[in-house]
């Protein structure tokens, strides 16, 4: 806990975080009164610098997913979202539209009573745009989502620390669900050179520390009451409960989802104190493209019931 | 360049790199009749997986804002463009509505004659749209521009060396503008772990290896008459011109566009065996958002005519 503190002090922010901060006071404040549950989503990858006048970072594969597809399925359980994601990452609602080129779908449409022409989406691509647009429009009416974006480690772990402590007057009618893919490891400040590394200096030795670990904390002091998740990726199949466990063990949150980097979308168990449930998606349910998201997020809402009942 | 075939030969590319290849020969057979010139302009980072069960990699700052600046810039100057960009880095056209969100742009356009409810976008937004729109339609009328997309470097390396080869029978109206930045480390696949670094085993050591230099047989073998372009970027003043000396001297290319990571917007060196020329933007010409870009392509588009002309 000293070593984040640390983290935090040898890191300097831009402005954007500290606006972020304050955007996420008032949206808690707001839900204060409706009187909804409220989650913060983080999602995508953090960028951590190997060099002062940063050039090279190290990063991770996440685009994002897991969390853009959860966010969108607590919205349609009623909660209010903040949504924490890594700049670049993917979007709820826009997601849907990932995969179509902007200026392929849209036409000019001009219009002889009218001396201005207008740009309309191509009929072809209305009936997919109009649903996305709608929900979101839904949402955006009702205030229940607030996006806030961040680039490296520290920008990650500073919002994160301001959300949460936002998030605690709300009690455990606040939810954590934290499927950012953080990075373990990091190069301090005093350890960093200041120029670009030189590629003609031969072979580059890097030595990278341990990210000292921020649910400590949360847990703790920053929401002692609210409704924990946390992720645990692995790669090998061999250490995904055990290491699911040390987390639940070691940090005292609710839940541990642990799942594998090839089989994530189809399968994630789902860890608590007394349990392992895994959730997993059948073949007729991949091929309808069914998210596994949707069933992540009705365990985890109806275990927030259970939770917020027996408090 | 033994070494970089080694590289080759140990990297495994998805299908989606043939498919690439296939379509930028075709580009180049059509363009061989139109007798316009052909720009391979590549822009963004390169990703270099640290594990072989990709989870990190070491990645660079590149957002390809210099690639797809200079993209439209060549394709105003009448150059058919190869657009060889990393993933979800900016591209041409679109990067004017990158500041837009999608979805807050777009309305629901209920028309009580018509039973088929449309979208449109608001017309605040209409102007701006409608210029990058008519613009993007026309150059896709003409052809003139492939978009071609890379993630990793083995990947970026592939496709550089498949796009340069179909470009050769172009002879020198072929130009090549390597403005992609691509990493100078990596971690060979033997010498990579096979699953997630743990980070309970305490602090990261890594090895990386220098990327072999692919502008050697670039155009020593795999387009020998084209004219190419390669850019340094540096964060220490004192070693830009001297670098880009070195580059060229070593490679025996045409030009290289040195720049500085805080002053690359305002400020480069193009550097020739004769001589040193920095082109820059007045202050005037920043705040009315001129983009240096227009500058360095002018410069570039002017040399290329008198290569042509001496050959």
């Amino acid at each position: 806990m000293a070593d984040l503190e640390a983290f935090f002090h040898e890191d300097s922010f831009p402005e954007t975080c500290t606006e972020s901060e304050n955007k996420a006071k008032e949206f808690v404040k707001y839900h204060e009164d409706t009187g909804i549950p409220v989650a913060l989503v983080t999602s995508g990858g953090t960028k951590v610098p190997l060099e002062g006048n940063t050039v090279r970072y190290i990063d991770n594969f996440s685009i994002g997913t897991r969390g853009a597809v959860s966010a969108e399925f607590f919205l349609q359980h009623g909660y209010a979202v903040i949504f924490l994601y890594r700049c670049r990452s993917l979007e709820p609602f826009t997601r849907h539209l990932q995969n179509l080129h902007l200026l392929d779908i849209l036409e000019v449409n001009s219009n002889e009573h009218d001396r201005n022409s207008s740009v309309v989406v191509k009929s072809d691509y209305c009936p997919q745009v109009l649903n996305v647009l709608k929900t979101y429009q839904d949402v955006k009416k009702k205030r229940q989502l607030l996006m806030l974006e961040f680039n490296t480690l520290g920008e990650y772990l500073y919002l994160l620390k301001a959300c949460s402590i936002a998030l605690s007057p709300l009690g455990n009618r606040a939810l954590l669900y934290l499927a950012a893919a953080v990075s373990d490891f990091y190069i301090p400040k005093d350890k960093m050179p200041e120029h670009k590394i030189q590629s003609s200096d031969g072979p580059l030795q890097l030595s990278l520390e341990v990210v000292p670990k921020m649910l400590t904390p949360l847990v703790m002091e920053w929401v002692p009451n609210a409704f924990v998740i946390s992720f645990k990726l692995e790669t090998d199949p061999s250490l995904l409960i055990s290491k699911s466990k040390q987390a639940l063990d070691r940090y005292h949150h609710q839940v541990v989802i642990g799942n594998l980097l090839d089989t994530r979308k189809r399968e994630v168990v789902s860890v608590t104190k007394d349990q392992e449930n895994w959730i997993r998606l059948t073949d007729k349910e991949l091929s309808l493209g069914v998210e596994i998201e949707s069933k992540i997020v009705s365990e985890i809402v109806q275990k927030h019931r259970t939770f917020c009942s027996h408090d």
